[in-house]
């Protein structure tokens, strides 16, 4: 009687950890959701609501970039036209939680373009997002375009 | 008094988190002088000890492989005499704690080579190490070449 009492709280425990990582995933692919919408409707800063506003938060191209701001410089910067920011998509995407509080996510990504966007582009990320007390939003972001 | 005692409290507190992450982050940066002294000295196996025996261990570079023995083939594929592998050197490592038991690490590397070997080589990375019952660990390495 004991063990089978042990079993079922080992059951619902096992249910309350798979139940909260399926609200976190979910809740964190639906920041990835809103950011591609808000890409393809052309709103930039939308887009950059899904990285925490910080001085620490960093993007790793083919160089490190430190901070919410120039992060966002950036994009404003390489994503000028409608043309240049063309279709965003995000697949294949895999969240591995890391404690309570923090997550990895790797995916891929395609950008839908014309000629005078520059073409497709594709590539591969890995995004490290933080529970902030409004939602998740990604505290590192390194991609590498294909 | 009250005040002072709280004070001080809250002083050893943040003295007690401050030693903590210099005793993690000196670990996880004695895992990557670890790693680049097997390296230099050409074993692969010992250099593979950094990461995670896992079969969700990660690697991506241009694509995303997982588990440690496929990354573990991938680095002996491709580095497989001592003027392919050169001499390896880290720098540039910035330590973020993501709670208690994980850790978020950039960085660069060169690979000092001769021709022979294919030439320097050098680039960016973002490390995501767990902690585990016997050390550090790295649970996702994103390497981009420059």
């Amino acid at each position: 009687m004991r063990l089978s009492k042990l079993a079922f709280v080992f059951c619902l425990l096992t249910l309350t950890c798979a139940a909260s990582f399926a609200q976190d995933s979910a809740a964190i692919e639906q920041v990835l959701t809103d950011q591609a919408a808000a890409w393809n409707r052309g709103d930039i800063e939308t887009f950059m609501h899904g990285y925490k506003n910080a001085p620490d938060t960093t993007f790793i191209g083919k160089t490190l970039q430190q901070g919410y701001q120039p992060i966002l410089e950036r994009y404003k910067k390489g994503y000028s036209t409608p043309d240049a920011m063309g279709k965003l998509d995000f697949s294949n995407l895999n969240v591995r939680m890391l404690g309570k509080d923090y997550a990895v996510v790797t995916g891929n990504f395609h950008l839908t373009r014309n000629t005078a966007g520059g073409g497709d582009a594709h590539g591969i990320f890995s995004l490290v997002f933080e529970r902030e007390p409004d939602g998740w939003r990604i505290i590192l972001d390194h991609t590498t375009s294909s």
